[in-house]
C-alpha cells in the first residue's frame, strides 16, 4: 500500500512510521515534521554493507553521499554502520568531524572546492580529496606540500555513460561541470599528472552516472569503460590504480511508478562485472566504493504537515494547502519531481481524490505535487509526505522568513529530535540592527 | 552598458556599485557577497511614492513586497521611505516589528496563513489581513471577537487576468491556490461574508495579476474588473469599499532584452484608468494600494563571486565555475531564469567569451545560467551577477550545508554589513548531539 516498507496503519488507523503513530508525532512536535526512521536508515546502509562484504570479498567501501541528509545524527549513524561519508563542502565536513566521524573514511567531492576547503580537508587528514580539475590537483599539491603530507585523491572521470534520467540530474557525460573527459584524452592526461604530483597519492578513480537510476546495465557499462581506462594506465604509464568508485545514483520509490533495483543484486552485478571485466584485461579487482545517498536515506523520511485551506475550482482543480511546501520541499519546484500523499488519520482508505498540494509560501509555483491521489480531507487533518527523507531537510530554505521544521528520528518505537526546529529569532539572528 | 544605472567603470576599470569599487568591498567581505545598493533602493522607493502621491492625490500607499529581500535594514528603509509593508509570514512580521517598522502599515497575505500567524497578527494590530478563503475569514473573525478588536482586512480576489507570463509566477487566474474566483461568483459571495463578520473591517480589494509583467494594460484592465466588482458590491450591498490593491509585478531589467515599464508612467497610466473608470460608474475613487518588492530589490543589487574552476569542452560549452551557485541564487535551476554576469576588473571589456556559470553545488542543475556573455576569466578573478535584489538572499538555502553569505550595502561610498554571513558554527548550531 505504502513506497516504503516502515509506513503501516495501525488499529485507529492512523499511518504509523516505525511503529509510531504520526497522529502522536504531530501532538507532541508540532507540523511541518520531518521524520526519519533511523531503524530504516540502519538497514539500508547494513543492506549495502553486507552486499559489498558478500560480493567484493571485504574489499570495498560504502560512501554515504550526505547531501542527500546531513546533521550530525546522520553522520554518526553513518559510522556505526561501517559506511565512510562522502562530503560535498567544508559545511559537510564540519558536520562530520563535528560528531567525531573519522576523517581518513572521508572523500570530498566537488567540482569548484574552495581553496579553504582544500586546506580544511587537508588539515582534516581526510581519506581522499575527489579532484574535479587540473587546477585543483595543483593546489592541492602545494597545499599538501606545504604541510608535508601525502594526500589521498580519487579523480573524478567523466565516463561518458548517459543513464537517461531528467537532464538536471545527469552527470556523467561531457557536457558537465564536472570532471575529466575520458573520450577527449582529458583524463588520461589528468592521471599522468596526477602521478606525477609528489603529494598526492591517486587511490581510485571516480564516476558518476547520474540520479533516480533503475537500471545495472550502465553501471556496468560504465565500470567496464573505467577499467579501460586503468588497463591503459597500467599498460602506459606502469601505475595499478587500486580503486574505482562508481559514485551513486541508485533510484529509489517515490511513487508506485518507481522500480528501484535490489541493491543487493545491483552490488552483485556490478561486482561481478567488474571482476569479469578485470580478469578479461589481466587487473587485479580494484577496492570498490559507491556512493548512496537518496537510496539510504530517502525511503527512511516523510514529512507530516496539516492542512488549512482547501479550494475547490469547480471543474479545474482542488488545491490542498498544507503548512509547509516549497521551503521544505523544493524538488517539485526544481524537478516536477513526483511524491505520494496520504492522510494520517485513515491511512488505509482508497486515496480517491484528486488534489494539487500546494504549499503556504506566497508563490504560484509552491506546490509539492500536482494530481495527486488523496482521500477525503478537511482543514486541520494530518497528511503525510513520503519518501522525504532525501533532498528535502538537506535543500530546505528560509523563503518567506518561514522557519525550517525540526527533524524527529524514530527507533524502536522511540522518537527524538535531532535537528532542532528554527525559532522566529533564529529567522532574525544574523540581521543586524 | 549595465542593467542598471548604479553600476559603473571606474579608472582603474573595475566596476563599481554605487561609486565603490567591488574589487574593494570582496577583499574587505569575501565572497560569494550580496552587495544591495542603499541608494538605489530609497531611490526606488521615491519613484513609486512620488508617483501615487502625485496621481492618486495622495490617496494612496505603497507596500514593499518583502518577500522579495526581507531583513531588518530593509525593512527600516522601506519605512523612512513612508512604504507599508507585505509580509506573507510570521516570520516577516516578525523581522518587521523587530525593526520597528509601525504595525498599522503592515498588510499579511498568503494562501494558507497558519492560526498562529492570524492570531500573531491581530495580537500586532497589523493594518489589514489579506483573507484568502471562507475558512480564513471565519477564523480570523473569531480571533478578533476574541480579543475584542475589530480587525482590516483585504480580500484576495482572482479576476482572471493573464498578464502572458511564466507558468509559474502568474497568479491572477483562476486556476491558482490564491483567493477567491470573480468568475464563478465566489468573490462576490466572499465579499457578503465578510461584511457580515462584525469584527472584520472591509478596507480593500487586492488582486494580484502575475510577475516580471512589461505591460501597463493587464493592470488597467485588472482595475476595471476589480472596479466592476465595486460597483455591484454598492448597488447590490450599499457597502462602498474604499480601497483597491493591485499587487505587485512590474518588472525588471535581468538583461538587456527586458524592457520594463517607467515606474512613475505606469503608476499614472492605472491611476487615470482607475479614475475614469470610477466616473463612469458612479464610485468615489477607492484607495489605491501597489505592493511593488523585485521593482524595489531586484536592480539594487548584485552577487560578487570569485572564479574558480574554468573548464573548456571543445565544441561543446565553457563551464566557468563560482564559489557560490544555485544556494545564493536558486532562480535558475527554478525558473530558468536570465541574468548578466560581468568580470570586475575589466568590467568595461567586450563581453566576448560565451560561458556556463556554474555554480560549487554537487548538483549538474546548478548553475547561474547557460550561453550567458563574459570577458576571459580566470580563475581567482572576480565576477558580479547583475539584478540579484531580489528572490536571491531571500530563497537561499544551506544545500551541501553551504553557509549563506552575508548583504552588504552600500551607500554615500560607505559600506556596512546589514546581514551576517553564515559561519560553521550556524550550520550545525540545530543538530543536537
Amino acid at each position: 500500500m505504502f513506497v516504503s516498507d516502515n509506513l503501516n496503519v495501525n488499529a485507529q488507523g492512523n499511518l504509523t512510521i516505525g511503529g509510531i503513530d504520526c497522529t502522536e508525532l504531530a501532538a507532541q512536535y508540532g507540523t511541518p515534521l520531518y521524520v526519519m526512521d533511523e531503524d530504516l536508515l540502519r538497514q539500508n546502509c547494513r543492506r549495502y554493507y553486507s552486499a559489498l562484504n558478500d560480493y567484493c570479498d571485504g574489499n570495498g567501501l560504502v560512501l554515504y553521499a550526505s547531501k542527500s541528509f546531513c546533521c550530525k545524527a546522520m553522520c554518526r549513524i553513518a559510522a556505526e554502520e561501517h559506511f565512510g561519508l562522502d562530503v560535498v563542502s567544508e559545511g559537510e565536513l564540519y558536520t562530520a568531524l563535528s560528531a567525531g566521524f573519522s576523517a581518513e573514511r572521508i572523500v570530498f567531492h566537488g567540482n569548484n572546492k574552495k581553496f579553504s576547503e582544500l586546506t580544511f580537508a587537508v588539515n582534516s587528514n581526510i581519506g581522499a580529496v575527489v579532484v574535479d580539475n587540473l587546477a585543483e590537483l595543483k593546489t592541492l599539491n602545494a597545499i599538501a606540500e606545504k604541510a608535508d603530507k601525502v594526500v589521498g585523491i580519487m579523480l573524478r572521470i567523466k565516463p561518458g555513460v548517459d543513464a537517461h534520467t531528467h537532464d538536471f540530474i545527469m552527470t556523467g557525460q561531457i557536457d558537465s561541470k564536472f570532471g575529466f573527459a575520458l573520450e577527449t584524452g582529458e583524463a588520461f592526461e589528468a592521471i599522468k599528472a596526477a602521478l606525477s604530483y609528489r603529494n598526492l597519492d591517486l587511490k581510485s578513480l571516480h564516476c558518476h552516472i547520474g540520479s533516480q537510476i533503475f537500471e545495472v546495465d550502465p553501471y556496468e557499462y560504465a565500470s567496464a569503460i573505467m577499467l579501460g581506462l586503468m588497463k591503459k594506465v597500467k599498460d602506459e604509464l606502469g601505475f595499478a590504480i587500486p580503486g574505482l568508485n562508481l559514485g551513486g545514483g541508485f533510484g529509489i520509490k517515490y511513487t508506485q511508478n518507481n522500480t528501484p533495483v535490489d541493491y543487493e543484486k545491483h552490488i552483485e552485478c556490478v561486482a561481478k562485472a567488474v571482476k569479469n571485466e578485470c580478469a578479461k584485461l589481466g587487473l587485479a579487482v580494484p577496492k570498490l566504493y559507491f556512493e548512496p545517498g537518496r537510496s539510504i536515506s530517502g525511503p527512511a523520511g516523510i514529512t507530516l504537515y496539516t492542512v488549512g485551506a482547501v479550494k475547490e475550482i469547480p471543474g479545474i482543480r482542488t488545491y490542498v494547502s498544507i503548512d509547509g511546501g516549497m521551503t521544505d520541499n523544493p524538488r517539485y519546484a526544481l524537478y516536477g519531481a513526483q511524491y505520494e500523499v496520504c492522510s494520517v488519520k485513515n491511512a488505509a482508505a482508497p486515496r480517491s481524490n484528486t488534489i494539487t498540494l500546494a504549499g503556504k509560501c506566497c508563490e504560484s509555483g509552491d506546490l509539492i505535487g500536482k494530481d495527486m491521489q488523496l482521500q477525503p480531507v478537511e482543514p486541520g487533518d494530518l497528511v503525510a509526505v513520503f519518501a522525504t527523507g532525501a533532498y528535502n531537510y538537506s535543500m530546505s530554505s528560509n523563503y518567506n522568513r518561514i522557519p525550517r521544521p525540526p527533524v524527529v528520528m524514530v527507533s524502536g518505537g522511540q522518537s527524538r529530535v535531532v535537528v532542532k526546529g528554527e525559532t522566529l529569532e533564529d529567522i532574525i539572528r544574523n540581521d543586524l540592527d
